[in-house]
C-alpha cells in the first residue's frame, strides 16, 4: 500500500484527454504558479494534434516569467506510454461530440421533456453514459496493467459513473473525482457574508461545509465561518430572495450566461428540505422530479437556462481559436489560478499539505444508507497517499429516496453499459425521474437516442 | 418469549373491525368447520350495530349443521375489552368510509392521474395512510397495554404501513399481515397446468413458489409442481396469450368485474423482468410508473378495470342487505370454505401443524438489499409461537430500484401521517411514482385530498 | 438458476470418498430402501481398491430382497470422470490419516492442552485445516470445471471450513453441510419425553426445533412438540439430571463408548445460556474456554470421553474387516435406515418432497450477528432446486462472543491454508480458545504439529 | 443540531471529578495560557474539599502573570447545578478508591493472573466497570436533564464502556473519549526521526498518523512526516530494538518509572501485525493473550512494569501533598502546557479552528467490521459543534478477531453492570482473554472482587 518517498520535484502525471481546450490551459497555469512541485505531463488525446498544441501551450506557461515551476509536457502516443511509471493520472475527456449530445439534450424535446445540462442523469446522461463507460472500461484497463499505483483524478461526466466503472473495472484503483460546484455554493455563501452581513474578503476555504449527496447533487448539512453557524443566516438569506432570485456578484444576468444562475431552485430546496443544495441550479433541477424542468417557461421562471448544445459548439469554435491564437502567440498568456484544487490534492497526497475537501469516492459507509460501493461525494481528509473519507452520517428520509433513487438507476446504468443489454437499457431509462412518457413513445426515443450515437457504442448493441 | 401450553379448544380471538361485512362471514365459517380449535371471539366495532349483526350470525354459522366447532362470538364494548386476556388479534377495519375513499382514488383524475385501486400505494393510497396510521396507533398501543403477548394478523390495507405502524409503535409486537393476493397467482398457475398441461384438479397449496416483495407487489421468483419448474412453462404461457390475455376458468369477462383482469400486466412484466409478478393487474399497474395507467384507455388496452368507487358503494349496498338477511335467517347461510388461510396460520402458530406460507413482516434480512424493518412480503416458516422468515435474497437490481422508491416512500409517509408535517407531507406525495404534476398542481390536488378527509384526520394537520 | 425437469429414476451421484467404510453403506442403503429415485453412484476414492470393494458391496445392496431401487455403482478413476454429467456430488473423505490425527489430539497433551474429539475446532482442528482446506480446493475447482450446476452435499470435517473453502474458490457452488448432532438431541428431547412425561414413540421429526450456531456448536432456541414448548420441561429436566447425567436410551455406559456422553455439559451449558446446546458433549467442549476439558479428570467428572485415536485406529480395522466380510459375503447385508437424511435432502431438491432441516450454508443474513458468508448453521426448507435458511435472528449477547470469536478464527484459519502464511498461522494456532500457552511453548507446538503432517502439506509452508 | 453563535469569552464549562488532583492542574493551565477562550469552570466532586482546593488553584493559575485568560472557578453543589447551562462538561473521576483498585489488580494473582494497569479491561478492568458505570448512568441522565445541547468530554477509565455507558443511557448525547496514550506513540515516532534519521525538533502534531482500534488498544495504520513514510523507517526501527528495546529520550530508566517501557511489545506487535501498537506497553499487553503477561518474570523480559497499587497509593500522598502546597502557597505555580488536547478540541468545537485528532466516539462505520455503536478509537475532524470521524477502514483479519473479542466482551461488561446480571456478569468474566481459570476457581474469585468492592456497587448484586 505504501509507497518510497517521491521526489516532489521530479513526478510524472498522464493527463488522459491532454488535448483539452480550457480546462487544461488552468490546470498547467496551477502546476506552473506552485512552487512545491514540478515534473512533467505526458499528455494523451485520440485528437493527436490537441495535445500537441497543447504540448506548445503547457511550454510557454512554463517559460512564463510568473512561472514557478518548469513543468515539462510530452505528447504521449499511446494509454500505455502515457501511464507507465506516472504518479498521478488526470482524466478529462469528451466522450464522442457535441453531436451525441446534441441527441442526448434535445432528443427527448419532442416528447415534452426538457433538461437543462444532460450530461450526468436524465435521459441525457443515460445515454452519455452508454458511450462513455466502455471508454472507461479500457482507461481503467489501461491504468491496471500500466499505473497501479498511481492515483488518478477524474473529471470527465458522467462523474459518478465514470468512478463507478474505473472501481468496478479495477478494484485496487486509487480512484476520486473532483468538481467545482460545491466550490460554487461556497462562494455565494461568502457573497451572502459580505452584501447581507457586510463581512468581506472571506474565501471559500476559510468555511467549514459539511458535504453529503451525490455529484451535481450535493448538500452541504452543516457550514459555518470560524464561531459562526451559517445555516439560520443562509435560511434568513433564502427567505428574502426567494423571489427575486440573488444576482449580486455576477459579472452578467443570468439571462445572458448559459452557466449562471438565480439561485431561486437552490433556495426553494433549501425551503423544502433544510438543507442547501450545493450546485448551480441547472444540474439540481435535473435530480428532482419535474417541477423545475416542466417546460422552458418553468424553467426561465425559476431564473435558470436551458443550455442549448448549439451554444457549446458555438462556445467551442471560440476555445479552438483561442488555442490557435496560444500557440501562434498572437494571444498572449494571462497566468490566473484557475480556481480548481487538482494541485492541491496531489501535493496532500504526497505528504505536503493535508486538506480537507469535498471528493467522489466510492460509499465505504460515509453515507451509510446510500449503498455500498456507489460512488458519493462528501469531505474527506488528504494526506500522505491517503483519502480518508469523512462520515457524513445518514441522508434525511427525504433526500434518501430522491439520491437512493438516483443511486439505483445509475447502478442499473452501469450494468447495462458494460453488458449492451437492450432491454435493461430500456427499463432502465424508464425509470429515470424526468420520464414521463409510456411505454411506446418511450421506445421510441430510447432507440432514436441509441441509435444516433451509434458511431460511438460498441457493436454489440446492435446485432 | 415461550407461553404455556394453550387450550386449543379454549381460545380467545379479539377481532377489531368485527362489524365487517363479508371477510368476517368467510372468517367464521373457517372456524366453524375446523375441528382441531375452539373458543371465544371477542367482535369490536366502532359501528357496535354491525358488530351484533355479526355475532348474530356467527352463532348461527356455529349451529350449522356442518360445524364442527361451536365458536362463540361475543361484542365487546371497547378495545381494552376485546383485547385482554386474547391469544389472537385481527385486524380488518374499514378506515374512514367510501366518501374519503372517492377523494382518494378520484380526485387526482381531474388532473390526468389514473388509479386502478387506490388503497394501497400512489396518491390514492398516501392520503388513505394519512387517515389509517392514526388509528393503527391507537391500535398497537391498545396492544402493548392489553395484549402484548397475542399474535396479531392484519388484513387491513394500506397492509405494508398498517404493520409498519404497529411495529413502529410497539416493536415487541407479535403480528404479521395476510393477503391473498399471491393466492390468485398461484391458482393461475394450477390452471396454467390444467389449461396448457392437461394438468387439472392441482392445487395451489401443491406448488412450491418463492416470494418476494411487498404486498400488492410480490413476485415468484420459483415455482415448482412435484418435479416440474413452472417458470419456463410460464414463459410460453406468457408468450402465447401476450396479446389476448388469458380468460380461461373464470366465471365472467374481465370487464363486467372490477377484480378480474387478462394478466396481460403480468405477462409483460415477465417479459421484462423474468419473474412472475403475483397480485392483480390493477395493483401491479398502479406500482409501475404510469405505463398501464396512463388514461382509462390505457388500462382498457391492457385489459384491467379501474374500480371506480361508486360500485363499491353499490356492493357494499349489498352486502349490507346480505347481513339482514342473514341475521333475519330470510337467506340461508351456505358453509363454503373462504379459501382465506388465517385459521391455519393461527393453527401452526399453536403448533398443531407447521405450514410454509407467504406473509407480511418487518425485514429483518430476508431481502437484504431492502432496507431493515420496512414491511416485506416472503415465505416464512410458521411453527408453535414462531413465525421464521425464508431468506429470499436480494432483488435483482431492475425490481430493487422500483421496489427500493416505494418503500423510501412509504417509510416518508409513516413519518408523515404520525407527525401530521405538512411540509413532509406534501413531498412524499410528490414523490410518488405516478405523480406527474409540478410544484403548483400537486400543491392544489394535495391541499384538496387532505381537505376531503378532513373528518378523519389528527386536527393537528389544520391548525 | 432453473435447471429442467430430471428423469428421478436416471440420477447420477458422483460420491468422493466413495470408499468410505461405514458411512458409505448407510447412504447406499437409504437409497436402496428409497422407492421414489434411482440411478448410478460413481465411487471416487484416492484409495481404489477401498471404492472397488464399495462397489461390490453397493451392487449387494441394490440386489437386497428388501431394496425398493436398484442403483448401480461404478468406480471412477478421476475426479473429472466422477463429476462430469453429475446431477449431485456427496463428499465424505478422510484427510490424510489417522498418523496426522494422532499429532492433531494428542501433541498438545504433553503441554497440557486436552482435546475430546479435536477434528473442527482447537488445535487439531486448525491442524486438520491445514491439510484439508488445499483438498477442497482442489474439489471445488473440479466441480467448477465439470459439475457447475450439480448440488453438493459436504459430510466432511471441519464441516465449517470445507464448506467455507468450497464458496470460496466457487462462488457458485450450490453447496451444503449435513451434520448428525443436531439430530442426538432431538432424540434426547424425545427420550425426555418417555422417561419424564410418558409420552412414549415419538420420533424426532416430530418436533420442531429452532437451531442456530455454527456446526458441532448449535443450538436449540426453541422446541416444541405439537403444541407443547418443550422449553420449560427441559428445564426441569436438566435440573433433575444435572449433578447424576441422564443416562436412559442407552445401549452402554458413557465410559465404554468414546462417542456417548450423559449430557452433564449440555446442562450445564442450558443453565448458564437458557438455550439447549444440540451436539454430543464432546464437541460442546472444545468450542468453551477449558471449563470442560482442563485435564481428563474435569471430562471425567462431567461425564464424557476423549477419544483416543489408538481407539479410532482399531475401531478402523474393524471396519476393514467388515469390508472384507462383505465383499466376500461371509457378514451377510443387514438392511436398516441409517438414520442420516442425505437421500431425503436429494428429494426434496428434485421437487418431491420439499423438508425443512438443518443445514451447514454461508450466512446470507440468517444469523445478522455473525458476519456474511461465514459458514453458519441454520434450518433451511428444501424444495426444487432451492435451499432457503430460515432467519434464525441475532444470536444473544453471551454466545455471540463466544461464536462470533470461532469465526473470527475460522477466517483466519481459511486464509492461512490457502497462503501458507506461517506468521498468520501461527497468530490464528494462538488465538483458539483452548490455547493456555505463551509465545514461545506455543511456537515450539505449532512446528511440531505442523512438521507432523508434512506429507499432505503443500510444500510452500516449507519453503 | 446547531446551536446560536457562542460568546467564546463568557463559556461555561461543569468539571465532573473537579476535585482531582493533577489532571485537573494541567487543565486549568492549558485554559489559562490560551487567549482565545474564556468563562467559568464549575467544579462538582463528591469530595467537596478537594473541589474547594481546586478552586483555590484555579483562581491562583487564572492570576499567574503568563495567563492569557482570566477563567473564574466555582464549586458547584450538585451535579445539576455543575451542569445548567453548562457548554462542555469534563468528566474525570475516580471510581471508588484505590482499595477497591487493590482487588481488581491484586486479587486475581494469588491465581496466577498478572495485570500490568488493571483499569481497562481485563478482570480488573471488569470490576471496575462494574461500580464505574452505573455512575455514569447517573452522569448522562443529569446530562439529559440539565445540559442535553452541551458537549461532554470524557477522560474516565474504563474509556470504552463509560463512553458507552453514556450514549446508552442519552442516546442524543454530545460526548467524546480523549486519551493520551496515543500522542506517546507519535512522540516515539519523532524519537525514531531524531536518534536514527537526524530529524530532529519535529513535534507529534507535524506526524499525519491513520489511527483504529479501540482505547488503549489503538493502532497506526498509517504515519507520514511531510512526503516521508514512516512505516518503513518503523520497520527498521522496531528490528534493530527489538531485543534491547529503546529508551533514548526518557529521564528515567523503565525499571523506576512504572509507566514507562522500551517498546519491545510495541515491536513485537509491529513484527507480527506490521502495525504500529499506539499504547503503553503496560496497556497492550493486557488486551492480547498471556503473551507478556504470563508471569511478573515474562514482563520484566519485555522490559515493562506491573504497576501495583501501594504505588498509586503512595504517589496519590504525594499529590494531596502538593495540593496543599499549592494551596497554601508553599508550592509555586509552574505553568507549562499538559500536553493534553482538550482545550483544542474544545476550540475546534466552537468553531475557531478545526482540528483532525484521535477520539473515542460510537461506531457509525468508520471501521465497518466492529459492530455499530461500540465505542472505537480513529481520528476525527473536529469543527464548529461537529464530530466527524473519519473512515479507518475494516480492521486486517487477525486484529479484528483479538479486538472484535474484546468490544463482544465489553458489551455483555456493560449490560452485566446495569443489569446487576450475576450469571451474565460471571460469564462474562470468564470470557476475558486473560482468563486461564475453570469455573470453579473462576468462580471464587469472582465473588471475592466483586464483595471487594461492594461498597460501591448497587445493592441489587447482593440481593
Amino acid at each position: 500500500m505504501t509507497t518510497p518517498v517521491k521526489d516532489v520535484r521530479n513526478l510524472t502525471i498522464a493527463y488522459i484527454g491532454g488535448g483539452s481546450r480550457g480546462w487544461a490551459w488552468g490546470f498547467m497555469k496551477d502546476l506552473a504558479m506552485d512552487a512545491d512541485i514540478c515534473g512533467v505531463v505526458r499528455l494523451y488525446d485520440i485528437d493527436r494534434e490537441a495535445a500537441q498544441n497543447n504540448q506548445i501551450i503547457g511550454t510557454k506557461i512554463s517559460a512564463h516569467p510568473e512561472a514557478k515551476s518548469p513543468w515539462r509536457y510530452k505528447v504521449a502516443d499511446s494509454l500505455a506510454q502515457a501511464l507507465t511509471g506516472a504518479d498521478f493520472v488526470v482524466i478529462s475527456i469528451l466522450p464522442g461530440t457535441f453531436e451525441e449530445m446534441r441527441s442526448d439534450v434535445h432528443a427527448p424535446e419532442k416528447y415534452g421533456i426538457w433538461q437543462s445540462v444532460g450530461d450526468s442523469i436524465g435521459l441525457g446522461g443515460f445515454m452519455r453514459a452508454m458511450r462513455t463507460l466502455p471508454m472507461f472500461v479500457e482507461i481503467a484497463e489501461a491504468i491496471r496493467d500500466h499505473a497501479p499505483e498511481a492515483w488518478v483524478v477524474n473529471y470527465t461526466n458522467p462523474m459518478t459513473l465514470c468512478l463507478r466503472t474505473l472501481y468496478h473495472v479495477f478494484p485496487g484503483i486509487k480512484a476520486f473525482g473532483c468538481c467545482h460546484e460545491v466550490f460554487g455554493t461556497q462562494k455565494l455563501l461568502c457573497a451572502m457574508l459580505e452584501s447581507e452581513h457586510g463581512i468581506a474578503g472571506v474565501e471559500r476555504h476559510e468555511l467549514y461545509t459539511g458535504v453529503t449527496g451525490i455529484n451535481h447533487f450535493t448538500w452541504l448539512t452543516s457550514a459555518s465561518y470560524k464561531g459562526y453557524d451559517l445555516m439560520p443566516l443562509y435560511k434568513d438569506f433564502a427567505d428574502k430572495y426567494y423571489e427575486t432570485g440573488y444576482l449580486a456578484g455576477k459579472d452578467d444576468n443570468w439571462m445572458n450566461n448559459h452557466f449562471a444562475c438565480a439561485h431561486r431552485v437552490k433556495f426553494d430546496l433549501f425551503r423544502r428540505f433544510g438543507l442547501i443544495a450545493a450546485a448551480g441550479d441547472r444540474h439540481l433541477a435535473e435530480f428532482m422530479p419535474s417541477w423545475y424542468l416542466r417546460d422552458p417557461e418553468t424553467a426561465h421562471s425559476w431564473m435558470f437556462s436551458l443550455t442549448p448544445v448549439d451554444w457549446r459548439i458555438k462556445q467551442l469554435g471560440e476555445r479552438l481559436q483561442k488555442s490557435h491564437d496560444l500557440v501562434s502567440g498572437k494571444e498572449p498568456l494571462e497566468m490566473k489560478p484557475s480556481g480548481e484544487e487538482g494541485h492541491l490534492l496531489i501535493k496532500a497526497l504526497l505528504g505536503l499539505a493535508p486538506i480537507v475537501s469535498n471528493v467522489n469516492v466510492p460509499n465505504r459507509g460515509q453515507i451509510p444508507n446510500l449503498p455500498m460501493d456507489a460512488v458519493v461525494e462528501t469531505n474527506a481528509y488528504f494526506t500522505r497517499d491517503r483519502i480518508e473519507p469523512l462520515m457524513a452520517g445518514p441522508l434525511p428520509g427525504e433526500l434518501q429516496t430522491i439520491i437512493g433513487r438516483h443511486v439505483a438507476v445509475q447502478e442499473n446504468t452501469l450494468r447495462a453499459a458494460l453488458t449492451c443489454d437492450r432491454e435493461l437499457a430500456f427499463h432502465t431509462f424508464m425509470s429515470d425521474a424526468q420520464m414521463t412518457l409510456g411505454l411506446e413513445d418511450g421506445k421510441k426515443l430510447f432507440d432514436e437516442m441509441l441509435e444516433a450515437q451509434k458511431k460511438y457504442l460498441p457493436k454489440e448493441w446492435f446485432e
